[in-house]
């Protein structure tokens, strides 16, 4: 049999790579994590767009913004208001290059090993499938998203608001997984993931692996997750098997999992160790500073979206979507001012529960003129969106009401 | 610009059908309501399975049976777990082809007209998405999802249990649009909507036309809709526009919906007086009989389903869908023993309220031996599944928990 982590020779590319990783051949394409450097271009598409690339080829492509092949967001216009956001229109982001395909044809025989409790082992997803089932709806949502209004210019991919997405994971409880291994180990205070990307040879695993550590507390919601709003959990986000970490951000939700650990540490991958912190521009990561974990409260308006299209004056529909991150959303509200007067809208469709977003409408007469449209978000600890993101060297984390508002000009 | 009714006359067919209907050339394929004739099979796949349907074709292939070009249902395997039925697996049945293509093209101009209100008058989608927005999460169910099991064998789609989604639909509510022209004329007790399919010529129009009645009442949680699962409404499901009634089986929910009626009286077409009728085997169908309105309680199992394939001894997760049809679901119970014993199964996933339904789970300890897997779902009205099915001569409304259950070999 094929070995799955062996990259299909016929689609390998030549790297144009900087610095000492000449060493990387083998690797197609983009294979360091976190800006070290920015993904290859994929092939430019016949109306001027970048192409999806082929793992992602099912993506509804006129709905995507495709920044590189392994960075993919949704148009802000396509969001939708109907809560879940369609697989086809989930944003891709991947920190090393995908797996072979092959990982998928046969999801039950993926095996996992699990280690830091009473009982280590290795199990199939055949095997999970007979321990639970359950099903969790949740904002997946990349750390950098809204990147693009900080005006350091972080590295890393450009987003704005389209690396998010509200899904439902389907798969078996992290809880059950551990109850039937004999549970924790004794002193372990991290639960950390390993995924199954294809490291590169040469250099120090530690550099480059897709290793995350939450705290331990997290594995009570967590889920590890075999389907994707109701379908095999495709390669693009994670397949055959992927941690799910609701109320976490992106990078936490660990692709292609093959090794699930209960640690007394964090793990010493540098994504972990130096990336994915939250501190000052112009300072270096470090385990100083705190950890991209838990998503802040946030949310932004998706229509009327058509930047450069007046809209008749009169009644119209603001919607939007709104989030609690890690604590349930408690109201929203719009001002058409630019945040001088607040409005409180009303959500609608189905209430998916604390790790979802909600859509928002308000319904406003309004006469020409332009308008500043911001929505303001709180959640159930109390936390606002603030007027102004918090400045960090990466562009993490940014909820700012005023660089997520729009401009609607109405005549 | 082009009649968007008109069929590409490239596509058109030629009609082989028995009986008075010669002078409908010019219609593609299978044009009469209810049973009439059967649909002309769709093209022969390449696996000898049938072939999507070219306004289909975006549907998963191989989660699909294909018995004609518009009747389509989905594996009772591939139903997943996550309460939302993708887009690209939910049922497909018409009663008339579906509408050129070129409607959806535009979906903002699409005209409804609206009548039986203070002020009746015509308005485009465009319109519509400036009077309000919601959105509802429904199962939506052919009347005749599990005619399989009659023994009569009634004519009609040999459905089983794939003719049934839960999805969501956004769009303005009924009673905003009501409101907006003056509210309800006196006296109007029906809510009447018309489909946009094209008629054949020479025929009574009443004999073809898709025109539902239901109770006005219904209202309350109508919607129209543009919007599927958080994408526009594909011309497969009803787009540019589609009416949805709630709670009410798949025929009252119009597609390409034209005209929105409040009337006095129950529309006079065949589809509404006679056909969907609930009538005695060997009767004919006629107003005297309840209308196919609501939809009963009822649950399936959805996996294991691997039929021929024995499933090991041990632990086993058994999982499957049940709706309280009408009302809400109130519980669901699981029998080993083809319904001498019943243990109560626990739902898990989102409740995406009292249309959706739920997804079920419970884990049991099966030796080896041959196990009839059956469920049973009660309401909060306190109706519950019948053992047996209710005869009636089109087979509609089967809510059996003995034909919904399976067999399971255990080795």
């Amino acid at each position: 049999m094929s070995n799955p982590y062996l990259v299909n020779p016929g689609r390998r590319r030549a790297l144009a790579v900087g610095g000492g990783f000449a060493a990387l051949a083998g690797l197609p394409g983009a294979v360091l994590a976190d800006g070290v450097r920015q993904d290859p271009p994929a092939k430019a598409a016949a109306g001027g767009g970048k192409a999806l690339p082929e793992y992602a080829a099912w993506k509804d492509a006129d709905a995507m913004v495709v920044h590189s092949a392994n960075t993919i967001e949704l148009r802000r216009e396509d969001f939708g208001h109907s809560t879940i956001t369609p697989s086809n229109r989930l944003y891709v982001r991947n920190n090393l290059n995908p797996p072979s395909a092959d990982i998928v044809k046969d999801p039950d025989a993926w095996s996992l090993e699990v280690s830091g409790v009473a009982r280590p082992g290795s199990l199939t997803v055949a095997d999970l499938k007979r321990l639970g089932l359950t099903a969790v709806t949740m904002v997946l949502q990349c750390s950098g998203n809204g990147r693009a209004w900080f005006p350091h210019k972080p590295s890393g991919t450009q987003w704005t608001v389209g690396a998010a997405g509200c899904v439902v994971f389907a798969g078996v409880p992290v809880k059950d997984v551990v109850k039937a291994l004999g549970g924790v180990a004794g002193g372990m205070k991290y639960m950390t993931s390993t995924g199954g990307e294809i490291l590169p040879e040469g250099v120090d695993p530690n550099t480059v692996r897709v290793e995350r550590s939450v705290p331990v507390e997290a594995m009570e919601d967590a889920v590890l997750a075999w389907e994707l709003n109701g379908a095999a959990l495709p390669l693009a986000h994670g397949g055959p098997l992927r941690l799910i970490v609701p109320g976490y951000m992106g990078v936490n939700n660990i692709k292609y999992i093959r090794h699930l650990a209960f640690t007394a540490e964090q793990s010493p991958a540098k994504i972990q160790q130096s990336s994915y912190r939250f501190y000052p521009v112009g300072e270096k990561g470090s385990d100083k500073y705190p950890s991209i974990w838990e998503m802040p409260v946030n949310s932004w308006i998706t229509s009327p979206y058509e930047p450069g299209k007046p809209q008749p004056a009169g009644r119209v529909v603001l919607s939007g979507v709104a989030m609690g991150g890690f604590h349930a959303l408690k109201e929203v509200e719009v001002s058409l001012d630019g945040g001088q007067t607040w409005k409180a809208a009303d959500s609608f469709g189905p209430d998916m529960g604390r790790y979802a977003w909600r859509t928002f409408a308000l319904a406003v007469d309004l006469k020409p003129g332009k308008y500043q449209i911001a929505t303001r978000a709180t959640n159930d600890k109390g936390d606002a969106q603030p007027k102004e993101r918090q400045d960090n060297n990466r562009g993490y984390n940014n909820n700012s009401w005023l660089d997520h508002s729009i401009e609607l000009e109405v005549v």
